[in-house]
């Protein structure tokens, strides 16, 4: 994998001078807004107001130009309207200012004259290796230096405490709803960059950047899509070996909503599969929507993650004052990804002694209400809970609970410190005592249980997949580079010149060889040591089942030679013209399933690996995992372990299991290609014959497209 | 289908005056409360103590037990402990007290002993004929006429406006919550009733009394599971006819849960997806969660529901000021069943005439910030986005959006008089005055876009399909009941008496004749027109493909003979004791699609239909439609297009449709079956071959359970 350098983002997060180019009086202004927000803010470094049509505002000195400024500021924020913008720029160019937050809206998300403007942005910046953060952003805030260059109205809502979360957004508004959510959750404001359109730094700048900051705990991100992915990738990597947790929402997910990205902040979304995959691949918490993302954000400040026991659902124990709740939240963690624990005997006979003799030892453990008015015995059994070595976390959930003491709370929190298990509590209408001194303890509590069921989901991490990327053998390089170099400025290759790639790989083929006439197919077709299968070779026939061109489950010399001369003149009968090799013979593969591998573009990502069920079902049941090439073993086997359609390969009812490890190896062989092959534009094999469990894959049928525009060497 | 008589509630609902047996003066028990709650509410009847142990209770009088009441009261509610439950029950039976609130637990929900006491219950409510609502319940209440026979602490917040809600719930926290939600939506409180154990009374009765009740415009809900989901079924087609809206949380829906709802208040749940086609088929409109619960029946009392323009997913207008909540707004829109509206020209002009140029006139419209200082142009496109034919319903996101004057609600309720077509807000971080004057103005607004989303979704209710349920010929009576006649006293058929179940239901069978010998065979198979499959014909192999007593694709004299002697054979080594009827001959359908047809028991709603996608996929995807038994040609189809492989035998890519109709006509026949023949416990028609459209379907296997316990006759 490339390495990817990350620009120091120190100037623009922790100035110690602030220009403001653009500043105005009115505090209803975007440019009246950085001084006298960073100065109630308590930053302490100068502050310069920079407008020509002005020389004092609130009774500081308002300077005409960059240039007049007593010194050069570390930050340039600039305010000033769209036409004025990459003057500005090239001013701070001319003074050499290391960092620039550009307000200003109306390039790439405006049309194309906009982005004719934003091009010459990013060109300035290039040049003069300025730290870019814009434009169209609400601009950075550092609550740990005071430095509020932002026009977010959210910052005049009151007392905004320091705290632990770096934010970064493609959207201004999540920037504005990201500070009054953390100061309502008392989770106070940390560090928080608003990237825009991303002229200059993108996101993945801005988390390689807080995986370093010792002040950021838990780095949480709005994302529209990354211009790299894989730089994105390396940055959460970068996050993770950091011990930081990564709270995401992505959104642009569809085909429609990637449109509006396109039109909100001109960002490129790439598959949201592929996403999905490198994030499951780099422990982040995705979010699903805007009230979970603060809801996830405010578990990983409260809770320390941990791996989950095995690769089952975490199991986790349920105890409350509500039987309805009990079965509510029952369904609702079996949809979350989460079981409930069956309880050992130790933990049974400790709530059968603990609890009145009508409440049942079982999970969900739905408690009297008039137990709850006895606190002190809590700890007896909720200790059994936290012992029980089949009980991964805890959901306590407490329905119009409002205690007249904490003693509760404070019992919770006693158990509780003696375990590392997660433990979360959902109280719909308790008070704000009682939730404060449980949160402040480090039990977050959610209002629904839906949202305490999501986040304790959130707090199991499976350990990183990584490890060593395959690398095609130096035999296999040589092959292939012949292989490709001798179909140059071609844009589709024979199914008999892809079979050749895919045997380079070291991936059995179904085809035998190709018969140049029927006496040819009956001796091949003899040596198949079973049924054979015929097809016309043509790469003028892409889809040879509708053209009649391909005969299965052939034995016995009659019914081959007469399968040999129909599908022969079906073919011709369909396409005329069709250049025809001739008719190649397969063997069939008994019993097996079928997968569907793949190589793609993504435009965020490059070529990624793909692996679907087979035939037609991949695309109709949208049943497919998608991750960045290439692929580990490992990788590759998680991918198809995580289709739906998986047990149908696993040998669900009576079947025998199929050998996934062999197409999980077959898989990661073709990741490998792509990349060291930038000829190959896309690449599938379909089906892939999946026999059982120890007798291996055999490729059914390839299908590769060339980029006669990549020149064939190395 | 059967009729039901459902109780008159009148005397539990409306009584003139109440007993409370076990009254106490202490407020924080179960007994001390109905009583002054009562008085608070304004109840006008007569309040009566009754308890052996005192005289008086805060001045009142308090009776020695219910004979020496001045007056039969219409209504007990019994509050004393378990074991004394059954003795006050039998107390109002003497009295002839028409209807019974028993708050006790400790019956059925609390184990075996508890079983027996509720069944005690119910053979008293029953031989004189008792409303009794519980036991193990929070009681109910009508805001409408002051009675508050209920332990509910909820019931003490303050003031509590009345309100159109009709609630009934099987949890009495939820009764609880729904107090509190209801009066914080500022809904109002209406009528609540907790059923508990349902030993008398069940959900059914409730909405069946709240379908006539003129104070209840919306019913709803919190449903683990229904003791006839036939009769809820009726009572849900009640509701509708009268034109009012139901909100179902229906909980216990997988296997855990269903055991929790078990421990909770003994309820037997059933298949979830046979409720969720019964919710279907009757309009109900179901939450998937707490918040979501209520925020439905917000939307619910406030915007009636609309038909949607087409079969295809509702599209809807979004605007708001933000480009990235409009983002993912558009995520969630596609995942709730909604779409994204394409604006007519005229739309198209009217925004770009009334809007800034730099507001793309595209869907989701994102509006500049400075024009939401200018709510007086609001109208003008408002009015083009209600107009536009595409457009059916309009959701507005608003973040951080705390208005200075609420002119901008106003205009917005201004042009929403003129049009029917619902409108939501989502409103993160508004003011309580913006949100409070849109949903009095019939604009509900929530907190998240998710939760708007989902809440506008449910407003698009489809017409019913409902039509007359399809009945047997007289002749096909008549031949079944000859078929079942002559089995009587058998769990299972073979598969040629199986196939003469299905050809007497006039569905096509692949199974040609049972060959005697292999002359035979090679005599029948040259008949069949094209390939044939042989099969060996015994009751005593089920699974013909694993014991090898099955061939596929037989062409031609040598194949059919070497075949028939090969099964034979092969299923007589598989099981030497097997009785073997034969070898079946049947024909192959060429190109076929496969679904799985099939008549279950379900323990709430009696025979269901099914169908699934062919083979273990349908199992293995859970992708399976199952509703009441007999279903209509059109109810079939709709469950056969509702299956997530529908795509597939849709002709999704090249293939060509797959006969639906066809299929449909089978499933409803084959529906048919069992209501007409209760003996047969369960029958499965897998694979039912689906060839391409007009070209019908073909039964390749079927699987028919006889009841032996159920007599032959009609």
């Amino acid at each position: 994998m490339s390495t990817y350098e990350f620009p120091d983002l120190s100037p623009m997060l922790r100035p110690r001078s602030v220009a403001v180019i653009g500043a105005v009086p009115e505090l209803h202004r975007a440019g009246g807004r950085p001084i006298p927000f960073s100065i109630a803010g308590g930053f302490q470094g100068a502050l310069y107001a920079v407008n020509p049509r002005r020389t004092e505002i609130d009774g500081r000195p308002c300077y005409a130009s960059l240039a007049d400024l007593p010194e050069t500021p570390d930050l340039a924020v600039i305010t000033v309207r769209d036409s004025l913008a990459s003057e500005a720029l090239r001013d701070c160019a001319r003074q050499k200012v290391p960092a620039v937050v550009m307000f200003t809206a109306g390039f790439r998300e405006a049309g194309e004259a906009g982005a004719i403007l934003e091009q010459e942005l990013i060109e300035i910046a290039e040049a003069h290796g300025i730290v870019l953060c814009g434009p169209n952003c609400i601009g950075v805030v550092n609550r740990h230096t005071g430095l509020m260059a932002s026009f977010a109205s959210s910052l005049q809502i009151g007392e905004l405490p320091p705290g632990p979360v770096g934010f970064v957004s493609q959207s201004g508004m999540f920037v504005s709803l990201a500070i009054v959510e953390q100061v309502e959750r008392r989770l106070g404001v940390g560090t928080l960059v608003s990237v825009g359109n991303e002229a200059g730094i993108e996101i993945a700048d801005v988390i390689a950047h807080y995986a370093k900051d010792p002040e950021i705990k838990v780095i949480a991100s709005y994302m529209e899509g990354a211009r790299d992915g894989r730089k994105l990738s390396h940055a959460l990597a970068m996050a993770r070996a950091a011990g930081k947790r990564v709270v995401i929402l992505k959104v642009g997910r569809s085909k429609e909503s990637a449109r509006a990205a396109q039109s909100h902040t001109g960002s490129l979304a790439g598959d949201y599969r592929v996403y999905r995959s490198t994030f499951a691949a780099n422990g982040v918490i995705e979010a699903e929507g805007l009230e979970e993302f603060f809801d996830l954000i405010e578990a990983a400040v409260h809770v320390p993650a941990v791996a989950p026991a095995s690769d089952a659902p975490p199991r986790i124990a349920v105890f409350g004052n509500s039987g309805g709740l009990g079965v509510l939240v029952a369904d609702k963690v079996r949809q979350s990804g989460l079981a409930l624990a069956e309880f050992s005997e130790a933990t049974q006979g400790a709530l059968r002694e603990h609890l009145p003799p009508f409440i049942h030892p079982v999970n969900p453990v739905d408690l009297a209400l008039q137990h709850l008015e006895a606190p002190h015995v809590l700890p007896r059994y909720l200790d059994a809970l936290l012992a029980d070595p089949g009980v991964e976390g805890i959901l306590a959930i407490f329905g119009m609970y409002r205690p007249k003491t904490l003693e509760f709370a404070h019992a919770i929190l006693d158990a509780r410190a003696n375990s590392s298990k997660p433990f979360v509590f959902a109280c719909p209408h308790t008070s704000a005592e009682f939730t404060n001194c449980l949160s402040d303890g480090g039990v977050p509590v959610f209002g629904t249980p839906e949202r305490a069921i999501r986040a304790l989901r959130s707090l199991f991490r499976r350990p990183a997949t990584g490890g060593v990327a395959p690398q095609l053998s130096p035999a296999a390089r040589e092959r292939l580079h012949g292989l490709v170099a001798s179909h140059a400025g071609r844009t589709t290759l024979s199914e008999g010149e892809g079979m050749q790639l895919i045997e380079a790989l070291e991936i059995p083929v179904g085809r035998i060889a190709l018969a140049e006439d029927s006496d040819a197919a009956v001796r091949i077709a003899a040596g198949a040591g079973g049924p054979a299968v015929l097809k016309v070779e043509s790469r003028d026939l892409p889809h040879k089942t509708e053209a009649g061109a391909v005969a299965l489950g052939l034995e016995g010399a009659d019914r081959v030679r007469e399968a040999h001369d129909r599908i022969l003149a079906a073919a011709r009968m369909h396409r005329p013209d069709a250049a025809i090799d001739g008719v190649a013979v397969h063997r069939m593969v008994p019993e097996s399933r079928e997968l569907l591998l793949g190589v793609r573009h993504d435009p965020a990502f490059g070529p990624v690996a793909l692996v679907g069920a087979g035939g037609t079902a991949a695309e109709v049941l949208d049943d497919v995992a998608l991750m960045p090439a290439p692929v580990t073993d490992k990788q590759a086997e998680d991918m198809i372990r995580s289709l739906r359609t998986f047990p149908l390969l696993n040998g669900a009812r009576s079947s025998t299991p199929s050998d996934v490890r062999a197409a999980a190896a077959a898989l990661s062989a073709l990741s490998t290609l792509v990349e060291a092959f930038p000829q190959i534009a896309e690449i599938e094999v379909n089906p892939l014959f999946v026999a059982a469990e120890g007798d291996g894959v055999v490729a059914g049928d390839v299908l590769a497209i060339l980029n006669p525009d990549v020149p064939a060497s190395r």
